[in-house]
């Protein structure tokens, strides 16, 4: 099999010949190759120049050729910046949104959701650059931000240790959530259709914030927007929802149309697999920490643990619980692949 | 019943004339007598002169007639305090210890576990002013945080936005993370058999950063710890453990000891009941923002869908999910108070 045809049928719970393999934020500041081009060109020129965002996205294919899918370097905020709400990072850290989107004035004052793939051309092109290069072997993702989880960015006007803004929001003025709910699921879906006709095999969609829903809001908030954008894409390009916080909602985000779950580290993989059963691939779950460390038998320790919990079982893709740290250690994250690639199934 | 009675037969998942309640964290910012004392004094010294300890516990509950306990106002980081490790407040926010704990040496310069109970006096002192200002009618709680979330603070060196120094550590250094895990436990169970002894009718441990650990760590980095410490104290007194992120964990955590768990908003408290039976009371789990609404209906609805959730359950105590707010309305937590005492069993 190749990784495509390996990640592809891990997707669909169809048998493969070993466990297929990345990494979420797989080209970042871990790798030396992507700080030396960080010292040359800020974050969101690497974002927002094909040639660039290609070349980041490809180092971590080009330094493990056991990874069995690339994804394409990007931003989940690059959607509401292409709906006119730019933003940059502060000096301290965290993300500051150019204004905070709070009235009705300010929803109808962002741009439209079908202008969205025009303005993310960049994306569209450094998909198809990558595509050139990697070839049809490997696997390509691409990927977005939940509705939910790019509004409460952009309600709360950049990071925050308590977003509750949006909350207050959605409970307050329903009709205004909505509307911007809406535009944010015609928009994400705009962009991952873009995506996948530049050469994306499967998308992604990152709700990272999903566990400040409460569970009885976590349809209304977030999971009915993730189903009306999983609804508008191609059937045949598998969804992979990563929420984190709230892999028990399996059955719940499986019936959104997610093909595969994307979990966390608080959860054993096989206890979500029996809560949802093999309607759902499952994606994860080594805690990031453990590439922070450079002792290659803790890493195999580590690794062989997620992949005993699995054994014998279809539809399993090897990942970590959250994105890995800028302080991994590239040696441990070729020791993980390494292990992972050990075992026959 | 008096409130004392009712919760305490809560705990015990008895029969109850109606659901008692109380909210983290109910003596804060929120309360506008609160402020009054703060613009006096700074936190640390509300924490650490028992006079002022006991006023600011017994604010809410002068404020909310309905409200069924108190607890001590005081901080998780009066443990390390009491041990060596100091600590501040950042201009910034977030907590700033004096040092970072990384090493055998500054393991070993700590002081004594029994020692902590002379140090804490001050909480004694103000639980017992709190105790006899309130009477008997009245539900009384001590706390402290879970060795892990203070280990976590403590090796970390402070507020982070990833902690992940202390996974390191107890990757890498087992032996040390143990050997401070075992004075944790030791302190912590000295505190709260301290805070027994002066007067509370039941405690509860924060582990307030439970979800770091990976479900297969979460065992030995935590919950063994919690375990030592319920063993250690009187069996009559029921341990609340409050485990962020980790309520799947329920059966365990009643395994260890716990009688009752506190239960954050990303579960339905009905879902943990199927999980773990009438073995385990359950506290929450209202979203703390809820609060931060001015909409009386709104906190109305909100409230009764908790309600309703447990509708003829034994075994239930109404809180928050997490902390209340600085941006609460104190009107809004008397009208959930109102919401919840509306309604017999």
């Amino acid at each position: 099999m190749t990784s495509r045809e390996r990640f592809l049928a891990a997707c669909r719970c169809e048998r493969v010949d070993r466990v297929p393999a990345w990494v979420m934020r797989q080209a970042g500041r871990y790798l030396p190759e992507y700080r030396a081009l960080k010292a040359k060109y800020d974050f969101l020129t690497l974002v927002r120049t094909p040639e660039l965002a290609a070349e980041v996205t490809l180092q971590p294919a080009l330094r493990f050729a056991k990874l069995d899918a690339a994804i394409l370097f990007s931003d989940i905020l690059t959607i509401p910046e292409a709906l006119g709400q730019g933003y940059s990072f502060r000096e301290s850290g965290g993300i500051a949104m150019d204004f905070t989107l709070d009235s009705e004035e300010k929803l109808a004052a962002l741009g439209s959701a079908a202008d969205v793939p025009a303005r993310l051309d960049y994306m569209a092109q450094a998909m198809r650059l990558v595509r050139a290069e990697l070839g049809e072997e490997r696997a390509l993702l691409g990927f977005a931000g939940s509705p939910w989880t790019l509004a409460v960015y952009m309600v709360e006007g950049g990071s925050a240790k308590q977003f509750y803004k949006i909350k207050c929001l959605a409970a307050e003025h329903p009709a205004l959530f909505d509307a911007l709910m809406e535009k944010l699921a015609d928009a994400v879906a705009a962009s991952l259709r873009m995506q996948i006709e530049a050469g994306a095999d499967a998308v992604q969609i990152f709700d990272s914030w999903a566990s400040l829903c409460s569970a009885g809001e976590y349809e209304k908030l977030s999971l009915r927007w993730i189903r009306k954008i999983i609804s508008a894409l191609p059937g045949n390009v598998p969804v992979i929802v990563f929420a984190k916080g709230m892999s028990h909602f399996a059955l719940q985000i499986a019936g959104a149309g997610a093909r595969v779950l994307g979990v966390d580290w608080t959860h054993k993989l096989s206890g979500i697999r029996e809560l949802a059963g093999t309607r759902l691939a499952l994606q994860g779950n080594l805690d990031p920490t453990v590439l922070n460390l450079s002792d290659e038998k803790i890493v195999r320790e580590r690794t062989r643990e997620i992949l005993d919990d699995m054994r014998g079982e279809n539809g399993f893709i090897f990942n970590l619980g959250h994105g890995i740290l800028p302080e991994a250690k590239p040696e441990s994250v070729a020791v993980m692949l390494d292990e992972i690639c050990s075992e026959a199934r």
